[in-house]
């Protein structure tokens, strides 16, 4: 395989509720990355999206957003893997290039995901058949494994607030975030309202609007280019569909599979990871990801965030520009909101959230209750990881 | 690029409505198709469909069905492009094995579409605020396409209905094909309900269930397996999203670039292939789909079926073995039938429809009025293309 890097990025601030459309997002995202990267054109375009045959009543929106942004010619196609649709459409672009297919692609997410319906179309990430009818959706099945991680563990109830905690105040510093206004304490987090028990409001990341993008280079191409990121691992896991069917619901073996998988690819351990871009939808995801990808012990993760190891500065600084759960969450542009950011901390542009001396960064997305993950590993230009 | 072959295929009957739900289906036709190759896992799943977020509530198809094919870990994305979502399945196999990401992988198609509502779904292909608000789906823009053709290039009424006759015609001796009854004259098409003038019953493909897939293998994989096709080329175009923007809408520009690239990609010209599975889903676009990709000239493609040059034994036999018109058109399964029966013919296999010496074969795949094209063109094990 050819090595990749990331040549530019693109981010929209996340809305609460954008004026804009679909396809105005779609294409000024995919400007902006290749204004990023000093280009006026790609080989590919590879869209990540998950709920525009819904909210837009749009099945074709990887062509539409070439066509928007005046690249109709080009190879277009939206991939998909529930809320992982981003990182998916990252990993494709990654194939490509690597493959010699295109010297280089963009990997876009744009997601407006409407007033109201969000929740049941959500849904539609689980078994149409066997979950969804019995009354289970995302909430309830991140609360019941939220819950019985509290139970096994003897969590002490602020564990898991924390993590909220730690990604509103990094959001704060982050112009593309949502909630930028104001810091939260474990006392708030833990007097949140209830939503779905033990799940409340602050341990959610919220319903929102983005778009984001990266360009993707193989290393000989653009060699004057000196700001670029090279993707040391791209992977995709699966896990058992249903929860129920899982040996251990809290082990998210996808995410560990994942996981080991892009650090056999890049070469390297958890411990060689500067800062960890986690999939943080729910704060239980967050504590289950550092597990599963091999920054805590089982029924350790919690710790992490207790010892302040998971802040900027610490040993494994987390949701560093906020995260799903205060930078938001606009579902297919997710991956490459984090991709952005991990590219922004390893140039060292990550302004007052800087992590020092960051080389490695690694992201994790996940589509349904941790049922497809894909993990990808992005190290410094000049790093000594950068073969 | 690592050179990529077709190791095996699996097929399921084209039905009008089946029993099986759409993870049973995905499970079954991956399951032939590894049996098909030999194997028993494969390095990724990569899954086209279109419908199953309206039709079943479910948007997370790939996870699902690997999960039912007893593949839970293996990598597994759904890849989209509206009605070409199968070809974009096979394209995406195509760069993963071609990149050595994986050795193998699974390009699979299944499409359950539902008793109603097939038509407004399929329109969510168009643009949902400029074409489809205003009463166009892709029946009426078809129509207007093909009004266009007929007039302008003065065709004979019975022009198109040859392209019908000789796919009803194939279809007969397939035995995954949904009609297999009968023929028809070109007197019952010219005849049959007007369904949006021009357009009559017998210049559409119907509306069905089905599911198909292939598996890919690197060159070096699988050596002891002589049953093998060669993928010469995978390309994917776009045109301008909507037709109203395009400068010549007779001219599938998408279909044209697409071929241009696969033959580019292949080394070889129209001239050097033996049979065209093209996307049939309206006779119109099998005629302008031959003009397109090098087959006739500009205005010209219907004189190659009033000759008799696209049947079994003329020179580019087209839909030999049903097409989208006759075999049955499940959208996001159609392009795996596609390559599953040019593999048949490549490999010898197609029975009473074997196209003599037949070495070459070319499909494409479209999504919307052209807007993507998809194009694939495959080589005899031992050919002269063989390299």
């Amino acid at each position: 395989m050819r090595p990749v890097d990331i040549v530019g990025i693109g981010q929209l601030p996340v809305q609460k509720e954008t004026d804009w459309n679909l396809r105005q997002m779609g294409a000024q995202v995919v400007r902006l990355a290749l204004a990023n990267a000093g280009l006026h054109t790609a080989g590919a375009l590879y869209l990540g999206n998950m709920l525009s045959d819904d909210i837009q009543g749009q099945k074709h929106v990887a062509a539409l957003i070439a066509d928007e942004a005046c690249l109709s010619g080009i190879e277009a196609l939206q991939i998909r893997a529930a809320m992982a649709s981003g990182a998916a459409a990252l990993h494709t672009a990654y194939l490509a290039v690597a493959s010699g297919a295109v010297d280089t692609a963009i990997a876009a997410g744009v997601e407006i995901m409407g007033q109201d319906g969000g929740s049941s179309n959500l849904a539609k990430a689980l078994d149409a058949e066997r979950e969804v009818p019995y009354g289970l959706n995302m909430l309830t099945q991140n609360a019941l494994v939220m819950r019985d991680y509290l139970d096994c563990q003897q969590v002490p109830a602020e564990a898991l607030a924390l993590f909220a905690v730690n990604a509103h105040e990094n959001a704060r510093n982050n112009p593309n975030a949502l909630f930028r206004e104001r810091q939260f304490t474990v006392e708030e987090a833990l007097h949140s309202r209830l939503i779905a028990p033990p799940i409340r409001l602050l341990d959610c990341s919220p319903i929102c609007d983005g778009a984001a993008a990266v360009v993707l280079a193989s290393a000989d191409t653009l060699r004057k280019h000196r700001r670029r990121v090279r993707v040391l691992a791209s992977s995709v896991a699966t896990d058992r569909f249903r929860l129920a069917d899982r040996a251990d619901p809290l082990a998210l073996h996808g995410a560990f599979l994942s996981a080991q998988r892009a650090y056999q690819q890049a070469g390297i351990g958890p411990e060689d990871v500067d800062l960890f871009e986690a999939h943080d939808a729910f704060t239980i995801m967050a504590c289950l990801s550092l597990e599963a990808a091999g920054f805590a012990a089982r029924g350790q993760g919690w710790r992490l965030a207790a010892s302040g190891d998971i802040c900027i500065g610490g040993r494994i600084p987390l949701s560093t520009m906020g995260g799903l759960k205060a930078r938001g969450h606009p579902i297919g542009a997710t991956a490459l909101y984090q991709a952005s950011e991990i590219f922004l901390q390893l140039n060292g542009e990550a302004g007052p959230n800087q992590v020092p001396g960051a080389g490695i960064g690694l992201m994790q997305s996940i589509g349904g209750v941790a049922t497809t993950v894909i993990t990808h590993i992005l190290a410094r230009n000049g790093s000594r990881r950068w073969f």
